[in-house]
């Protein structure tokens, strides 16, 4: 546990929440400010950062916790598709630093989300690109 | 392999991709229209429709490459902080229907992400749809 952490104590029970799942590795609850009713929070017992600060085990009983509610909540909420969503430190949207994977549940023309601003790369831009992760891998 | 699937095709080599990283069960590519620069997208070789279609093996497996390339891809790319997203079904904002989850770099103050349209429920109601989705756990 995380001191000052707001999802390590709800994991705790020192913080209300509207639970909806649980089990040895992961916990899942309502987001309060949804998208649509029956977003979701899922996050690791364990406290984590984010994607980068995460054991692959912890990592996978969170990923396995969004595969097994995803179906569930989208026949719970009559939704049409869903969106899964992880923010990664602060220049990715972050706001509570403890991993949470969001399912938000979504309708068709719901206009719920606004999307990213995408680019082109220019000619002989996207092979660098490419090279330069691949060294690194 | 999927019929007319252009993921499928790009795994069998048959469309040309800038290839980032590959192992048995799952492809990563540099998405052509990148939100910046290393816009990876992941990839199950077996064919999945989405989250809704896949097997926990095959998912865990393109969360597992996930969870190993999110830290390369930041590095390489000096990113700040990263969005790990995926789209299920045309409701969520998905277009090629075979499983797929963008990595995305992204930047302090690069405003690339419009992000979503909030609600708050009004009283009661959380409770109503934290219970409906329980019901069907």
């Amino acid at each position: 546990m995380a001191k000052d952490c707001i999802f390590c104590k709800i994991i705790e029970g020192k913080m209300p929440c509207e639970k909806i799942y649980e089990d040895e590795e992961t916990f899942a609850f309502l987001d309060i400010s949804p998208v649509n009713h029956g977003h979701t929070l899922i996050i690791p017992k364990k406290h984590a950062r984010n994607v980068f600060d995460i054991s692959e085990k912890d990592f996978l009983s969170v990923m396995r916790t969004v595969r097994k509610l995803a179906p569930i909540i989208k026949e719970a909420t009559k939704a049409d598709g869903e969106n899964v969503v992880m923010s990664n430190e602060k220049a990715g949207n972050q706001e509570v630093f403890h991993l949470h994977v969001h399912i938000i549940p979504r309708y068709n023309g719901d206009h719920k989300s606004k999307g990213f601003v995408y680019e082109k790369y220019k000619e002989g831009e996207m092979e660098k690109v490419a090279k330069k992760i691949k060294a690194n891998l």
